[in-house]
């Protein structure tokens, strides 16, 4: 067994991706998971928690993004070597789940989940391999009112958390639709699926790669900055240009696609007039009849369009305007199980990075129809649909928009002025706590009052309570409470240390009787 | 990529030892973490959040009862091929964190953490793989008053979860008692470590394996039923007859000790009278006393002792009596890191069991003074002490108790009579969404009218709304609702089916602008 051993101490380190937080923002978080499981308990939905790590098989590989196919995942070995995975995502152990308890369960099943994903991926700025999802799910609902209600709760949820109207829109695709155009070009059928993966992963990175990027990997591969190959889905040239006609026909020497993406009433492409897409608002109607134009007929295309349609119009009837739930032909999810709609919910406003360099934070959730997840187990294909919030992404937005800030006051500090009197001053805090006051008995050696003040405002502390021989000798016993922070605005005002100390700013001492009312009043003062 | 194969499709389970939650248990338990969080905050903890899984070295390996010491965690590699763990409890990963950000930590650092941990232990009734903790420690205090407090929080916790007093007790020892015994005996120093920890790990068995199967594992090892044999500590009989004494000593031909455990009021050992220990009270001080007597002086012991009786003023000052605070020799916790006082919160309130056989839950909770855990990284001595609660146990308590239950209504269902109006019974679920009330819109195939009311029950919905020709027709347009709740309990009282179908019981005809209002009012008849 370890023991403290200088030969062999570890070092105090997390492993690379993993990150602690703290109070502040695990108090904002609390606040926005609160706020969202309002929204979603409005519209019907029911928790559920499933475990951390399922059976690796049962989970399946469906990582978004992921160029590596075979990791992606943490996986272990339980005492009969079998492998078990971290979940990657909350989708995949709702699979498991309905299909584990398909013959009880109420269907159309609705329920939302939130807690930690894994991913084992690279990390970098901002990208973690732990972070918080929290989705919600309809299983069972073949009507595509079931997608549209997706993108109601996701637009809904934004505004609950204080995004306004414009700062964020929902778009909407359908992956029949680009499984259309995918058959157009000859990628149909089931010996072609690998492939049709490779062009919509290489699709979803439009925002990040420009045309050209994306051309690459549609072609022959990709070799990125760092030296890294990621191998193309080998179209030919006019494969390659069918495909990005769709998403990035633009006027020419206009702006790239980073800065039109994300824009409410605007979308990417040439409107049929020839003028630049920016200089005039499309609305969802027209969008669909441009994509209907855009490829020839075939039945999947058709079906794609048709939903897009129904979504639009129940959208619309519910009040959501095309500002607020918009069809977006760009909108991929690089997910291999989609099967139908496909949303994504992205932050509009722009915000200004250390450089001074306007940035959008882009997409903050997204999700839509899986209609063969459960079929994997059972054989039975049962419909789904579902969307999924990244909360630390949301978090990070919601922080420049100033939103998530939630300053909590401190606990009041009992000092401890007479060393044997520890049980007085306990006494002290209990009786404050037990009138719901946020207090604790300063802890730390008691030796060096100074410290004990530091201490108190480091904790954001609003006031302390002090009782020495001096107040304890008085009849009735008093104490001195200092405030904290109208001590802290008054010492800004005052020259010199003399002067402090013969004034004692927001310094009052009253019977100790009184202890709580005297100190609700001071945190009454600071909004506690 | 996984593709639905006949011939290779997964089975839908989960690992053993692990589980879901579903949304009643779910519900119950955001609501027991909501008051614990409340009591900890009270305190003046702050929350902290560390990820699932760190460096294997850092997490060392400090699980309590475990009798396989390089099992016990889930562990896996990453692609440095360094090896990682799952958390088995919060405080291996707080000592870590406090390691790693020693110099900028406001000390005494005072945090809270709940979050899941994960043992990889032999499942078994109730007895899970994957759990739920609530922790408080203070750091960087090498005052008792911080073990005091965190009696006193312990008691709190239980009391702001519905245990009345008299129902629960917070038992206290310390370790130090238990090393002088150990000291005693010849077990003192570094070679004698991994004796010692056989010693505690066996004297925390006695509740379920009775003084004689102590005894074994204090000598040459226990076989249990399954024939698992467990090595012993190897000491003599007159070692075991020591240890044993002060544990276990009480009159002849009494109750086991399980019949005594818990109970408040009452210690296990006989008193110098000779009376039966469960005939009188002994309050925490006499308590004090017999330990003190009950073994020969030495510097280690006298030091437990000393804190003892600080602890026991402190808690009779702040006003908890030793009902609630109770100095309990019996006392171990497993765990190898602790270094001072111990505590163990218990319930000791009785339920019947399935048989009828009356069953104590037990212990709920514990913690202790643990002062070298930050040192096994930094070599630095940092003082430190912690609560733990485990949130499944005491939740299946408080379910026995009825504390627990948090019957929430379910959505209001609107439901579909006309399969082409879709997007206006969805405009109906906005309406009662946007006035902050749970509903939905029917979801699944609306051909069969009885299959929709069949969901509304099993969602235990409050009543739905209904809209076919003959409502729409009316002018103004009107909206039937159902009040599903009343309409049980009228229904129960009806004779036959004409009868019901002429009455319709609880079922209204309201105009179609007044929906919020008259949901309002069948809401408001059913608490919601």
């Amino acid at each position: 067994m370890a023991k403290p051993n200088k030969d062999a101490r570890p070092s105090a380190r997390l492993p690379k991706g993993l990150r602690d937080i703290e109070a502040a923002e695990l108090r904002a978080q609390a606040a926005m998971i609160d706020k969202i499981r309002g929204v979603y308990e409005r519209y019907g939905f029911e928790p559920l928690e499933t475990p951390a790590f399922e059976y690796t098989d049962a989970l399946g590989k469906f990582l978004p993004d992921q160029d590596r196919p075979n990791e992606g995942v943490f996986s272990l070995q339980d005492e009969d070597e079998q492998w078990l995975s971290l979940r990657y995502d909350l989708t995949a152990p709702l699979a498991r789940y309905v299909a584990q308890n398909f013959q009880t369960l109420t269907k159309p099943f609705r329920r939302y989940a939130y807690g930690n994903v894994w991913r084992n991926e690279k990390p970098g700025p901002g990208r973690y391999r732990q972070f918080l999802q929290f989705d919600a799910d309809t299983v069972g609902a073949d009507s595509v009112a079931a997608d549209a209600e997706m993108c109601m709760l996701a637009a809904d949820t934004l505004e609950a958390l204080g995004i306004k109207r414009g700062d964020y829109v929902i778009k909407v695709n359908n992956r029949k639709i680009l499984d259309g155009l995918l058959e157009a070009i000859g990628l149909g059928g089931e010996s072609n699926a690998n492939r049709r993966l490779v062009v919509l992963r290489a699709i979803d990175k439009l925002d990040r790669l420009e045309p050209q990027g994306v051309a690459l990997l549609l072609g022959g591969g990709r070799k990125d900055e760092s030296g890294d190959f990621t191998k193309g889905a080998n179209l030919d040239e006019s494969q390659i240009s069918k495909v990005l006609q769709m998403f990035t026909v633009r006027p020419s020497g206009h702006a790239q696609p980073t800065a039109h993406r994300g824009q409410p009433h605007v979308d990417l492409y040439e409107t049929k007039s020839g003028e630049p897409a920016t200089a005039r608002h499309i609305d969802n109607l027209q969008t669909i009849e441009f994509i209907e134009q855009s490829l020839p007929f075939n039945p999947t295309f058709k079906a794609g369009v048709d939903e897009l349609r129904s979504i639009a119009a129940l959208a619309t009837s519910a009040g959501y305007d095309d500002g607020r739930i918009q069809i977006a032909p760009s909108v991929v999810r690089g997910l291999e199980y989609y099967t139908g709609p496909v949303f994504e919910a992205e932050l509009t406003f722009e915000v200004k990075d250390d450089k001074g360099n306007p940035v959008r934070f882009g997409s903050v959730g997204g999700g839509g129809r899986y209609d063969d997840l459960v079929a994997r187990f059972t054989g039975q294909k049962v419909s789904a649909t579902g969307f999924s919030i990244g909360i630390s992404r949301l978090q990070a937005a919601l922080e420049t928009l100033g939103s998530a800030k939630t300053a909590a006051l401190g606990p009041v500090i009992v000092t401890v002025m007479e060393k044997d009197r520890i049980a007085d001053y306990q006494k002290m805090v209990q009786t404050l706590r037990d009138a719901n006051i946020r207090a604790e008995l300063y802890l730390g050696n008691p030796k060096k009052f100074g410290k004990q003040l530091e201490y108190a405002d480091k904790r954001g502390s609003p006031c302390v309570v002090i009782q020495g021989s001096d107040e304890r000798a008085k009849d009735p016993p008093e104490v001195t409470l200092k405030d904290l922070i109208e001590g802290a605005k008054a010492a800004a005002k005052i020259e010199g240390h003399e002067e402090w100390k013969e004034t004692r700013p927001a310094q009052v001492s009253v019977k100790q009787k009184d202890l709580v009312k005297e100190v609700r009043k001071i945190l009454a003062r600071h909004g506690g």
